[in-house]
C-alpha cells in the first residue's frame, strides 16, 4: 500500500466525477492496514469528496463520518451538481461554512460506495470479498478515515463529525486520536447499541441471510440478495422514522384502486407505499454484506472497551468542546444515549454542549430537520 | 350449519380435553356465516373453554377476547391443567373470579387453535382454504364470539374482555351488541392502527409472503413457510416488548463461546438468542395463513367504520362502564391510543375508568405484569 490507487478512474456505485480516491498506507511496521480484531487488508482504498479550501496552515479541515448507508457525496460541488445527503448542511456560508472550513465527507471503510469493502477484489481468493472480508468495527472505520487525512497531509482536524453510525466513528475517532482533534460533533448516536437497537438490526441481517441468494456472502453482482436487502431496508426505515410523524403523514390513508394490482395482501395502506418505494431506491445500490458489515459493527460498538466503563471510555477524549445531539422521537438511539455521552464528557471535564431537539423526524431527523439541525451546528461551529 | 359439531372428537393444534366446539348457526336467512366484507363461511367450528358455573339466570357470563396468537387456554382446570395464558388472572378468588362469573375465551375464527380458518378444511376445494379463506375483519372475529354464546344460550354478557387484538374484539363486540353487554374492558388496544404500527405488521406479512414455501398461501402442512414464519415473530416480539425492560434484562450480555456455532453473523448477544428461543417456540404451532389474515384484520379494523368518526363510532357502545387500560411503554398501541377510547366513550357520555400502566413490559404487559393487571382488572369487576 504505497503508492496511490489506480482506481481513481473506475466508476463504483455512488460515486461520480466528484468523487475521490487515496490508497492508504498500511500501519507501522507493515504494509497491510490491519483491523482491530485482528484481520488485515492487504489494500484499502478511501472514496471521499472536499469542499472549500485547505488553509495554508492546514488547520481548518473537518472530517465528516457517514450514517450506514450514505456516500462521500455530502454535497453538491462543481464536479457533481447534483444535491448532498446533507446538502443543507454543507457549503458557502452553510452551518458547516466551506467559505472556512476544508471539509471532507469520507466514504466508509466497509462500504460499496467507492472505499474498500466486502466487494471488492479480493487478491487473495480472486473474486469479492464477501463474507471473507475480515471484521470489521467502528474503531475501523474511524482509523481508515485517520490514515486518509495522513494521505492529505492533515495532521489534525478542526473538527470530527457524524450523525448515526458517523456519531460512533466520530466518538472513536476522538477517543483513538485524542489529540488530534479540537472539536467533535456526535448525532444521533451512542456510546454503545442497546438490545432493543441490537435486535432491529440483528434481525435486518438475519433476513438478508435467509435470502437464498446470499449464498454464505459469495454472491454474483448479478445474483444479489435484492430481495433480502429489500425487506432489511423496510425495517431499518421503520427504525429511522417516528410513529408520529407517519401518522401526520399518512394516518390511514389508502393507496388509489389504480395502483393496485388486485392481489392478496398487497400493499394498501399510503405507508406500505412509502416503505416500499423508499426501500427499492436503495436495494440494488448498496451491496448486501456491506450493510451486514457495518450493521454489526455498530452492535459490537462499546466505548467501554476503551477503559472498562463508558465513562473511562468517554473521559479519553479530549477535544476542546463537543456538541453531542440527540433527537427525542428517536427509537433506535435513544435521547437517553446521547444524554449519557454528554453527561460522561462532562464528568471528565470537557466542555459540552447537550441538545435535546424536539423533531417528530425520529433517528433520521439530521437528514430531513434543516430547521432544528443547521442553527445548532451553526451556531456551534461559529463560536470554535 | 344446524347440527352441533362433529370435530369434537379431532385434535388440533393448540387444543386438548379442555377444549370444546360448536358449531355455528347460520345468519338468519341463510345457512352460512356471511362476512363482512362479503365473504362467506358455510361451516364455522369455533373453540373455546370455559371456567365457572353459568348462573341459573344466566347473567354472569363474561367472554374474553384474545390476542392474535392465543388459544382458548387461558386458564388451567381440571381437563387441561397446564397453566394458560392469563392464568394469574382467571379462576377462583383470582382478577376474574370464577367463583363468581362463568367466564368463556373463545379461539378467534381465523385462527389455527380449533375454530375455523385458513386451515380448516374447503368444502368447495376439497382440501385447507389457505388463502382462498375469506377477507376476515375484526368484526367478524366479534360476530362469531356472538353466535358461540348464541350456541350457549346466553344472551347477554355481563363484561366482554379483550387484551391487545382481542382488545379490538372487545370493542367490536360492544359496538355491534350494544345491548347485550353490562362491561367492557379492553386492554392495551386501539380503535384503529396507525401507520407505524401498520408498518411493523406489513412487514411481518411481507416475510412471510416472501418465503417460498408460502406459495401463494396453499402449502402442504410438511412445507409450511417455516423461515418467514421465524423472522415475521422476531419482528413481532420486538415490537411486543420495550426498550428498557431488555436493558434491564439482557444489556449487552453476550452468548457463552460454547453454545457458539462459529458462523458468521451467528447469534452472540444474549436478546437475540432470547427473540430466537421465542420465536422457534411459536413456529411451527401457527399457521402461517392464520397470521397473514388475523395480522391485516388489525390494520383495517376502524372504529369510524362504525358511524363516520372515531367518536361517533365509539358512541354506539352502550356499556354501563367500561375499562380501558393502556401501558406506557407500549410501542405497538401507545397509550395515546387507549386515552382516546376513553375520551371518546366519556364524550359519548358513558362512564369509564382509565388506567395508564406505567410498566416496563410493553405492549405485552398484560401477560406478564401480573401486579399491575390483576388489581386494576380485579377492582373494577369487584365494583360490577
Amino acid at each position: 500500500m504505497s503508492d496511490k490507487s489506480e482506481t481513481a478512474s473506475c466508476t463504483h456505485r455512488g460515486t461520480t466525477k466528484a468523487t475521490r480516491y487515496a490508497t492508504l498506507i498500511g500501519d507501522y511496521g507493515t504494509s497491510d492496514f490491519v483491523l482491530k480484531r485482528g484481520g488485515r487488508l492487504h489494500e484499502v482504498t478511501m472514496a471521499y469528496e472536499c469542499w472549500g479550501q485547505l488553509s495554508p496552515n492546514y488547520d481548518n479541515a473537518i472530517l465528516i463520518f457517514t450514517g450506514l448507508s450514505a456516500s462521500a457525496h455530502a454535497a453538491s460541488s462543481l464536479d457533481n451538481p447534483d444535491p448532498g445527503w446533507w446538502e443543507f448542511m454543507i457549503g458557502p456560508g452553510k452551518a458547516i461554512d466551506t467559505r472556512r472550513f476544508f471539509v471532507v465527507c469520507v466514504n466508509s471503510l466497509g462500504g460499496c460506495l467507492g472505499s474498500t469493502g466486502p466487494e471488492s477484489f479480493n487478491p487473495a481468493s480472486g473474486r469479492s470479498y464477501g463474507s471473507d472480508f475480515p471484521d470489521l468495527t467502528i474503531e475501523d472505520i474511524a482509523k481508515a478515515g485517520h490514515h486518509l487525512l495522513d494521505e492529505l497531509d492533515i495532521d489534525h482536524l478542526h473538527a470530527v463529525i457524524g450523525p448515526s453510525m458517523g456519531g460512533m466513528v466520530a466518538l472513536a475517532y476522538a477517543l483513538q486520536y485524542p489529540d488530534e482533534c479540537d472539536y467533535l460533533i456526535s448525532i444521533s448516536a451512542a456510546s454503545r447499541a442497546l438490545p432493543f437497537t441490537i435486535a432491529m438490526r440483528s434481525l435486518q441481517r438475519e433476513i438478508i441471510r435467509c435470502d437464498p441468494k446470499w449464498n454464505n456472502g459469495h454472491y454474483d453482482s448479478a445474483e444479489e440478495p435484492l430481495n433480502g436487502m429489500l425487506l432489511a431496508r423496510k425495517l431499518g426505515l421503520v427504525s429511522y422514522r417516528a410513529a408520529e410523524e407517519w401518522h401526520q403523514r399518512f394516518d390511514r390513508a389508502r393507496v388509489k384502486k389504480d395502483r393496485r394490482k388486485g392481489e392478496a395482501f398487497e400493499i394498501e395502506f399510503e405507508v406500505e407505499s412509502y416503505l416500499d418505494y423508499n426501500a427499492r431506491k436503495f436495494v440494488g445500490n448498496f451491496d448486501a454484506n456491506s450493510y451486514l458489515y457495518m450493521s454489526r459493527a455498530m452492535d459490537w460498538f462499546d466505548v467501554a472497551d476503551h477503559g472498562g466503563s463508558v465513562n473511562a471510555g468517554l473521559a479519553k477524549i479530549h477535544v476542546k468542546k463537543a456538541l453531542i445531539i440527540g433527537v427525542t422521537s428517536d427509537i433506535l438511539f435513544p435521547v437517553e444515549q446521547q444524554q449519557e455521552i454528554a453527561d460522561g464528557l462532562v464528568k471528565a471535564g470537557r466542555k459540552v454542549e447537550f441538545v435535546s431537539i424536539e423533531s417528530i423526524n425520529g433517528h433520521d431527523a439530521f437528514l430531513v430537520d434543516r430547521d432544528h439541525f443547521a442553527p445548532v451546528i451553526g451556531g456551534f461551529l461559529a463560536k470554535t
